[in-house]
């Protein structure tokens, strides 16, 4: 603790203590009650566009002056058409039905007691997260409807956005008779208010780092709050002996070059040797047109532009143009190679072989699994679940695409009639 | 790392990456050979009992030789009978359905990709534990059903008789088709063990600490692997105004009194000032019938016997003949007392009246909250799991009773034809 300033953690303190308290009226507010803040939120964020575009072009012009790096400063960038995506994503959380109160599971015991397994908010959630505003509408947003009170922790780049964005839903929530420290700002700008917040065990009940790996591994292990770890993506699609190479060819293009900045595109490459002569000449043409570079083993050497495969490539998230490339012997190999390089984000196989296809289903340990699908479906609003906090790549309590029941606990709850032991 | 023997963080990390091989195997066993590996386990057990005996008289000589305090040799000493009940317990986790590969939830996609949640094992389980050998049992057999490679980290004052249960149970295995390595003792008798085995994430995928409120505490704040706690019970019995005084008396009495030193039994009575005066004198008279000592508030002072209650007797887990006492002015009161001071465990209210009962129930946010019922029942025998590798008392992946299902994370398999988005 002493190398955190004494006056951050008091202070990130009292917002917690102020969430905490703030957490009791939420766990126990009805849908109807959250579902109308959630709406009030949307517009409150409408009515104050003059106010968040102020902020949000301070914002750009500090980073434009820091020599930030152009996609940086367009992801912290908003206009009216990114706010107006902002506010929509509110309203589709309030059509979403409320996991607080779920029914998990229940029983009768052999004496009578009613037991019952009930969903409820965790109390207080900590997001840390980097440069882009959304997120501080989507937390505030997902968190208010799962009951829990919030703390936000975004890039200082993005400080006088935030602030506007989360005065304009404050007013929105005590509007709506919820209070207003259900959602806040943590204070202070160095990463002492992290550290802070990573410590303030029994006051905050989860942390959600969402970020870069450098700011995900820090948070997984320095933190004393429970962490759920999100969104390291190092992909891969494995094309069998058996697969169709129509599908293959589909599928690893889809994988790779749909999107190569985000989580669930494909970073590696693996081809069973029964179908290389004839697949590797089509694969490799059609990333290099796709502006692909390709890292390949010895049985790609011979293409023009592949470049020679290092460990380094098949360990690395590219988030780029780029793809590690390899052959394998059969699906064993290829199962291995997964084990030791996946990040167990999603990894898929193409292939026609039902045993092919139950193997590597079952052999690989990762939050996703697809056969004969792109990677690029893992994600909440594929899946269909309407809005998504994050998408966990570790195994503890969520793995996979987060949404709105992830965020909440359970508890116990036993009805006797005086029953004793 | 600086402050941990070199040796042993090797010797741990060469364990660890045994067991993750053995998950490999563990992970796609069937439930036919896992069942067939428990019912050997129980037969080996047995057939072990002259060398498990012969191990555990050494830990008791040594143990009294030391000093040890004589509850702690008796949850040490095995014998015959004690070996059959864990034998048994074996046999009955072999009864229990595999958790393994249940679709938690599954549709088809509007584009046609099939999704399944399914139950997967964690991988490999880290069990750090106090004195008693029983649990070395238990968690292997809980362990291999769930699929999961368990790494033992037993205390050192039962090293002999956890030795030769880990040697019986790995013949079992083996002889089962199954990898030894399943089942393994952590190396190493100093707490560096301890240490090297929280900063083994990546090779353990969860750690579990049964034992004191130290042992937890301090894997909880210094492990980076991931952590589920268990087991501190700070409960608390309400009494309100409209409760039944039959039954609350009955309900107190076998909170307190019925197994005073587990973590289900309650330590704290709140009673509601207006049924006071007729069931104070009920309630004392009967504690102290029992030989509870009561630590009361100024209601009590008037009954002789009784013992002014302290901050630090609200805070205390007694695990003993003691229960903290106070009057309260109403279900708002005991809601913030409870807020205050329980564990989160488990909470019991004892009334007629639905409101009180509705908002109790909301509002306490433990582990189990009990109406009209003891709070020994937060007990996986008692809810009917069959097993139960310990209780949580955290938020995060399970909380309350643990069983099968708890052991396991989930991963999606997503299927299609060939689909890109």
């Amino acid at each position: 603790m002493s190398t955190v300033e004494h006056s951050v953690v008091t202070a990130v303190q009292e917002v917690a203590v102020k969430a905490r308290e703030a957490s009791y009226d939420l766990a126990v507010a009805t849908r109807t009650v959250k579902d109308a803040a959630l709406l009030a939120m949307a517009d409150a964020l409408l009515a104050s566009t003059d106010s968040i575009l102020a902020g949000n072009a301070e914002d750009v012009a500090r980073a434009e002056a820091n020599g930030t790096s152009p996609n940086i400063i367009d992801r912290l960038r908003l206009d009216p058409e990114r706010l107006e995506g902002m506010a929509q994503g509110l309203r589709d959380v309030a059509g979403l039905p409320d996991p607080v109160g779920e029914v998990v599971r229940g029983s009768t015991l052999a004496n009578g007691l009613e037991l019952r397994q009930v969903r409820v908010p965790f109390g207080v959630i900590g997001m840390i997260y980097e440069a882009r505003p959304n997120v501080t509408v989507d937390a505030a947003g997902i968190c208010l409807k799962s009951g829990n009170a919030v703390l936000l922790r975004g890039s200082s780049n993005a400080r006088s956005s935030n602030a506007a964005i989360v005065e304009a839903l404050r007013g929105a929530v005590v509007a709506s008779g919820l209070p207003a420290d259900a959602v806040q700002m943590v204070p202070g700008e160095t990463h002492d208010s992290v550290k802070a917040l990573m410590r303030a065990r029994g006051l905050v009940d989860l942390l959600i780092p969402r970020g870069g790996a450098g700011l995900i591994n820090s948070v997984v292990t320095e933190s004393i709050v429970p962490v759920i770890e999100t969104g390291v993506g190092n992909c891969h699609v494995y094309v069998d002996a058996a697969a169709d190479l129509e599908k293959a060819l589909a599928i690893v293009m889809n994988s790779k070059t749909q999107r190569n900045s985000v989580c669930n595109a494909a970073e590696s490459l693996l081809v069973h040797e029964d179908v290389a002569s004839e697949f590797l000449p089509r694969v490799v043409e059609a990333l290099q047109g796709a502006g692909v570079t390709i890292h390949g083993d010895e049985h790609f050497a011979d293409f023009d532009g592949v470049l020679p495969v290092t460990e380094e490539d098949y360990a690395e998230e590219f988030l780029a143009a780029r793809i590690a490339a390899k052959v394998v012997v059969d699906v064993e190999e290829a199962i291995a190679h997964v084990r030791r390089y996946s990040s167990g984000h999603t990894d898929a196989i193409v292939t026609e072989d039902m045993a092919a296809s139950r193997r590597f289903v079952a052999a690989v340990d990762s939050a996703a699994v697809a056969v004969n699908a792109s990677t690029r479906f893992t994600d909440g609003g594929e899946f269909g679940f309407g809005a998504e906090i994050g998408i966990s790549t570790q195994k503890l309590h969520a793995r996979g695409p987060m949404g709105l029941p992830e965020m909440t606990s359970t508890k116990y709850v036993v009805v006797g009639d005086g029953h004793v032991r």
